[in-house]
């Protein structure tokens, strides 16, 4: 390696281990942290933000990363330095009074946010919501080199995502997904289908979604389960890499799928090239393809009905409930209209982020007013959902992110989806997916995700990573071909 | 304030933010962290710890309490001033290399000492504790001024802490301490006590040990109880407490008494002043005064005979354990020749504390070999508690301690015991002490000790604060009193 690899190196594993410190902090403050402890909490994650935020801007690394001779490096070190400047781009780019001017102002835009949500009046949301869309425009503008301002924002999460892309591959969804969901809710077995009824304890539900994590080979040792009001995975090392759930004494789905959608997430963090750890490919790639492995093992293999014929006994052991396979595999591919994108299932999931983007994409590229945000979301969730939240709290007003002025995240959510879909059509072509889910054996599978994708880390940017796997580019065409099979088959009608 | 003290304050509020990240990940790996977690956990708070040391040595933070004029300062701006130049000492006044090296020196410690305490192996020790001794001799001529070098490490961890006060109210001690023990141990009363039998499940002691807890008036809004393999407190924020226990499910006392400990020091830290916060009078002002208030409740309340009386119903109630006041009396108020320090009780404990007073006072003052060891250790034991330990691992290997390189830590653990007395003798004079124990009303109790000492954090230094407190400087004698009267009535013996 040449000295400026090294040095480059060597400074980021300081960000590296820095990040790790603020991840500690904030796993905590989801799972321990005591009502009183809120404030001086955030005052260390505003330090060590700002002790990162330093380090980014430290003058010989911006040098060393803006002057270093990349023709002369290996592929992978190639690979290093990218990810470092894409890593870095926020800060490298946009000037750094915007950063902390941003930062500033989202210091109390949780708690504004809230406590809009709470008395479900949007208008007390609008002044800093304005201020937040107008702040991410201007920092769009230093991103963008000429393009569309919110291009350049989504790519801060995903890179490479254009709005033409979420076009073609989410947006293209939607006259079939309303069609199978309106197909759907009109069969006879939708219409006969039994609610979950019952009490299950928390102790019960805990050693059934331990058993998950065994079967999914999650390790404990580097690792453990937790508690919190929104499950999150989190990596503190690269041997700790921590995911949490919540419990609903009423409803034994909450806790499965999330634990299991959880462990996803954090099978691939583990699943990494060690000789990564430090580096700027250490992590998972992109949101979208860590959400495509959270969302291969909840919806590809925890909800197929295949392998619910292997988990039924264990949930009648375990949870002491009977009930028959069909019923089962109906409770956990339930499909609805619902206002709550966190709730969605996955076949609806695709309309609710289709809704955000088109907002975002107004408010960031075609100026679209904040104020008219209530009634561009209830107009969009008529269209595509075919119903209207009965308040802004369960509207607009339903999800954190805009509060942080997040624009260009959603997207990312719901081509986790048609990600998986891509990868279990590859997978399939080795693997006999159905047969090896009917014995309860997941382990040729998590090896093939193993050496596919996870052990690549950052290596492979998504589009690289994808045509690397599947041999052709992102289409939404397996992700409707899945959806199609799986649900005409389970609601025995024609999709 | 002047602008130099403002310039401190904020400088030294990074600091404090750091120390308590770094109390943090050290709370977390003593109560969470995955097996896998720990070297990536070592390199975080080895990136801490060295955040924290350059701030020390930052050359214009050095520079500002180096120059500033006490002599226009306020009582309370001169108090913060001293107590950054003590807790800043180590690091201003160790050149940086002797720092790193003593650092570097003692990374691998834990280890080296948990093998050859697992093996038994005293030799495998030696290496390590030569090299730390001769280190730490020549870091107490940096800090010496020309007295004795141990009285420089002691001071470290109790300011203004000499070899001479170690050897009048602790060494003077033992004479009495020795005849008490034997007379206490052939007493009719002692030999036909009863041993602590039965099985008590964790559940039913973790609903014990939270009834102490609202008893005490420990909030769990500012705190909250976990397990770990050795109990200690940790402060993660002025409102952020934290407790650890351990539960033995053969004998109920380890856990209330812990836990009552823990809770006494949580309590001290909850108590300071919170215009203190982010200063350096923000948490207990030394080790010994600390250690007084969590024996103070442990040893003066929670094994108070009064105190016990008033306990008896909720241990039957909750532990199902049916037990008379005597027995129980006399299990929390046992007496042995012991080899372990941890385990000592509140009689003995100053004997275990003289004898490693000694022993490190003849390593750093009198050039003893580290090789004798073992042969001094064993023969203070047979002298001192009339026991020689079977075995080094239960004599000279006990304690993690020196394995740091932290000679002259101990004393301020047997001084606890000796500030807790001498305040509990001034207590009595305005409190109605046994009465109320016997009521279980223990807040006026705690109103005294906020009122006297826990407010004040940092603000007057021990020698000042008892004299403060108690009208007094610090003597054994009400120790000894304490010990006399409550042992004798216990015993049913003339002390």
């Amino acid at each position: 390696m040449q000295s400026s690899i090294k040095t480059i190196l060597d400074w980021y594993k300081e960000i590296s281990l820095l990040e790790k410190v603020r991840a500690l902090l904030d796993w905590d403050m989801n799972v321990n942290l005591p009502k009183n402890g809120s404030q001086g909490r955030g005052e260390q994650s505003s330090l060590i933000a700002q002790l990162v935020t330093e380090r980014w801007l430290d003058k010989k690394f911006v040098a060393q990363l803006t002057n270093i001779d990349i023709s002369a490096l290996s592929a992978e070190e190639k690979a290093i330095v990218q990810s470092a400047k894409r890593l870095g781009k926020y800060y490298l780019r946009v000037p750094r009074e915007l950063i902390l001017k941003k930062a500033s102002m989202t210091t109390n835009a949780f708690m504004i946010w809230a406590e809009a949500k709470k008395n479900n009046n949007f208008a007390d949301f609008v002044s800093l919501l304005t201020s937040l869309v107008s702040i991410d425009k201007e920092i769009a503008s230093y991103l963008s080199d000429g393009g569309d301002p919110y291009d350049a924002l989504l790519d801060l999460y995903e890179p490479g995502l254009s709005g033409k892309t979420c076009k073609q591959v989410i947006c293209s969804l939607q006259p079939t997904l309303s069609t199978f969901l309106e197909k759907i809710i009109s069969s006879s077995v939708y219409k006969n289908k039994k609610p979950v009824t019952g009490v299950f304890t928390i102790e019960k539900q805990h050693e059934l979604v331990h058993l998950m994590l065994k079967k999914m080979s999650y390790d404990l040792s580097s690792g453990c389960l937790h508690t919190s009001s929104h499950p999150f995975t989190t990596t503190l090392d690269r041997h700790d890499v921590r995911i949490t759930t919540r419990y609903n004494e009423h409803d034994y789905r909450e806790a499965l799928t999330s634990t299991i959608h959880e462990a996803g997430h954090a099978l691939y963090e583990l699943g990494v090239d060690e000789r990564y750890s430090y580096t700027p490919l250490e992590g998972g790639v992109s949101m979208a393809i860590h959400e495509s492995q959270s969302r291969f093992w909840e919806n590809q293999v925890g909800r197929n009905p295949a392998y619910l014929l292997h988990l039924l006994p264990f949930v009648k052991d375990i949870l002491g409930y009977t009930i028959d396979h069909k019923s089962f595999v109906l409770q956990l591919n339930d499909v609805k209209r619902s206002f709550i994108r966190t709730e969605a299932d996955e076949l609806t999931y695709p309309l609710h982020i289709m809704l955000r983007f088109e907002i975002e994409s107004e408010l960031i590229n075609e100026g679209a007013s904040v104020r008219d945000l209530p009634q561009m979301w209830n107009e969009k969730m008529k269209k595509y959902l075919g119903v209207i939240p009965p308040n802004d709290r369960e509207g607009v007003l339903q999800d954190v992110h805009w509060a942080y002025g997040a624009f260009g995240y959603f997207p990312s959510y719901a081509l986790g989806n048609i990600y998986a879909a891509q990868f279990a059509f590859a997978m399939k072509k080795e693997l006999n997916f159905d047969g090896l889910l009917q014995t309860g054996d997941t382990q040729p599978i998590l090896d093939w995700l193993r050496v596919h994708i996870h052990r690549y880390g950052g290596r492979y940017l998504p589009e690289e990573l994808i045509k690397k796997v599947t041999g052709s580019p992102l289409t939404s065409s397996h992700y409707l071909e899945y959806l199609k099979d799986k649900y005409s088959k389970i609601y025995e009608t024609t999709l």
